[in-house]
C-alpha cells in the first residue's frame, strides 16, 4: 500500500498511486478510503475558458507566485484529449519541464475519457490524491464550458472563467451555463483591441443576474504574457475563498459536492464491472448481432446488467 | 403504445416520445425496442464548433436548402445548458419559431444533464426517435469540442467543424481532439479578416495528420449571414456520405458506433435504477454522514451498488 508515503507527501508515491488509480489497478480502492480522511484541507480552484484564452500562462503565473509565498502547488490539466492519440497536449509537457526541479509543484495532465462520456473515473479520486499528499493550493484546469466545466466548478472552492477580448459575437461567446459557474471573471490579454467591450458584455450580462449585487462575480483584468494583474487575482482568489467559507451558500455547495463525488465513484465501479464483464471478444460478438439487427440494444443492454449484477 | 404513430411520421406522437423517452416515463423503454428496426435511414450530420462560430446561422441555411429539395429535416442542438434554470437558451426558441409553420422541420433542444456527466442519458435515444419518424436528414448540433462532441463525431454519419477567423492563438484555438473528429471543415464568417490565415492553419495542421491526402477532411468557407458556401456545404455532405459509405473505415465506425450506444444505454438503465433507490431523503442522509466523516464515499458506493443490485 502506498497511502502512507502519499500523506507524506512523498512526490513518487504520489505518482504511483495516481498511476494505480488511473489503471484502476489492484487495491486502489482501499488505497483511496486510506487518503480520504487526509483531504478537505487543499484550497481547490478551477480555471476554465476557451482555447485562446491563455489559461496556461495565467496558471504557471500562479505557480510562481504560490512558490513564492512558499506554497505547495499542484495542478490538474483536464484535456478533451484525442480519443485516438490518447497523448497529453504539448503545452503541458513544456509546462511540466518548467517546473521539473521544484518538487513542490506537481502537474498531471488527466484525459477526460471515461467510456460512458464525462469527466474520466479517475479525475474525482486524483484531485483526492492531490489535496491528501498536503498541497496547499490544486489548480483544476480545463477547456471550455460544458458538463467536464459544470463539474469542476462543483467540486472546487473558487472557480474562476477567463475570457479574451474579440471573440466575435459577444454574446454568444457568453454561453449558458458560464455565469452560474463563474465566482470570478478574469479578462485576459487585456492589452488586446476590444477590452472594454468585453467588460461592457461581462458586466451587462451580470447587471440581468439576479443575485444581489456583493454576490456576483467580480470582473478582474490580466494580462498574463507579462505577468500583470496576477497579484490581484491572487489575491481576489483568497478573499473568494474566505468569503464562500463564511457564507450559507457555501454549506449547500458541500452538500452538492459529496452528492456529486458519490455518484462518481458509483459511475467508476459500475464501469469497473462492465469492463469485467465485455472482454473485447464478448464486445465483438455483441455488436455483431447489433448490426445484423439479431438484438436490440435496449434488450441486450436489460441482459448485460442482469448478468453483471446477478 | 405511441410507437406506431412515429414510424408514420406524426409529429404529436413524436413529441409526446421524446417526452416520454426524456422524463424515462412508464413503458418507454419497450417503445425504443419497438422502433430500433426503423432506424438506421436518416443521414445523420454532426455540426461542432466554439461559441460565436456562427453554427446556429449555418444550420438554419441547411434546413431551408434541405426543404428546397423536399427532405424532411430533424435538428438536435445538445446544450451546455445551466445546471440551475435548466432552460434551452435563446437562440434555439428564435430558430425554432422560424420553422414553427413547417411540418417537415423537427427541432428539440437537449440538455447536457446525465447525473453522471456526459451526454444527457436521453440524448442517443431522441436521435433514434428523430431517425424512425422518417426525416431524411438529422442534424446535431453541440457546443465547442469535448468529451460530448467526440461522441456525437461517433454517432454521425459525418462531422463539421466550424471554426472563425481572428480566435487569438491559432494553434491553440485547434485544439488536440478536432482534427481526428472533423470529416469536414467550415470556416464561418470567410469575410472577417484573417480568414487566409485561418485557412492556412488548418491546412498546417492537416499537413501532420499522418493519413493519406485523399482520407483528410476538406475546407470550405461560408458566410452564413448572407448563405454564401451553402450550396458547396451541402453537396460536400453528400459528397462525404457516399464516400464513407463505400470506405472500409465505415465497417469500423459502425461497430465503434454500436458499442458506444450500448455503454450509453447501459449508463441509462443504471442511473434509472439509482434515481428509484437514491430518494432525496436518502441522498441527505448518505451526504451527512460522508461531511461528519462518518463514512468515506468509497465503502457507501459500494454497499450502494450492492443493495440496488442484490
Amino acid at each position: 500500500m502506498l497511502y502512507k508515503d502519499v500523506i507524506k507527501g512523498n512526490i513518487r508515491a504520489v505518482a504511483k498511486l495516481i498511476r494505480k488509480v488511473d489503471d484502476r489497478d489492484g487495491d486502489f480502492l482501499e488505497e483511496l478510503k486510506a487518503i480520504y480522511p487526509h483531504t478537505g484541507k487543499a484550497f481547490l480552484i478551477g480555471i476554465t475558458g476557451n482555447p485562446g484564452a491563455g489559461k496556461s500562462t495565467l496558471v504557471n503565473n500562479l505557480i510562481k507566485k504560490f512558490r513564492e509565498q512558499d506554497k505547495r502547488v499542484g495542478v490538474i490539466a483536464i484535456d478533451p484529449t484525442s480519443p485516438f492519440s490518447g497523448g497529453a497536449i504539448l503545452g503541458d509537457r513544456i509546462r511540466m519541464q518548467k517546473f521539473f526541479t521544484d518538487d513542490k509543484v506537481f502537474i498531471r495532465s488527466v484525459a477526460t475519457r471515461g467510456t460512458l462520456g464525462g469527466l474520466s473515473r479517475s479525475t474525482y479520486d486524483i484531485i483526492k490524491v492531490m489535496d491528501a499528499m498536503g498541497n496547499d493550493v490544486v489548480i483544476i484546469e480545463t477547456v471550455g464550458v460544458g458538463q467536464d466545466e459544470i463539474e469542476i466548478s462543483k467540486l472546487a472552492d473558487v472557480s474562476v472563467v477567463v475570457v479574451v477580448p474579440g471573440l466575435g459575437d459577444h454574446i454568444q461567446a457568453i454561453k449558458a451555463g458560464i455565469l452560474e459557474i463563474a465566482d470570478l471573471f478574469v479578462v485576459n490579454k487585456a492589452d488586446l483591441d476590444g477590452v472594454e467591450r468585453t467588460v461592457m458584455d461581462l458586466q451587462y450580462m451580470l447587471s440581468m443576474d439576479p443575485r444581489q449585487e456583493s454576490d456576483k462575480p467580480e470582473i478582474i483584468q490580466t494580462i498574463a504574457e507579462k505577468g500583470v494583474g496576477i497579484e490581484e487575482f491572487i489575491s481576489k482568489l483568497y478573499e473568494l475563498k474566505e468569503k464562500l467559507k463564511s457564507s450559507k451558500y457555501m454549506e449547500n455547495l458541500g452538500r452538492e459536492r459529496h452528492k456529486l463525488e458519490l455518484f462518481s465513484i458509483l459511475d467508476s465501479l459500475i464501469e469497473d464491472k462492465l469492463d469485467a464483464l465485455l472482454t473485447d471478444t464478448r464486445v465483438k460478438e455483441e455488436v455483431e448481432m447489433l448490426q445484423n439487427r439479431k438484438k436490440d440494444p435496449y434488450s441486450l443492454a436489460e441482459s448485460l446488467l442482469n448478468e453483471v449484477f446477478k
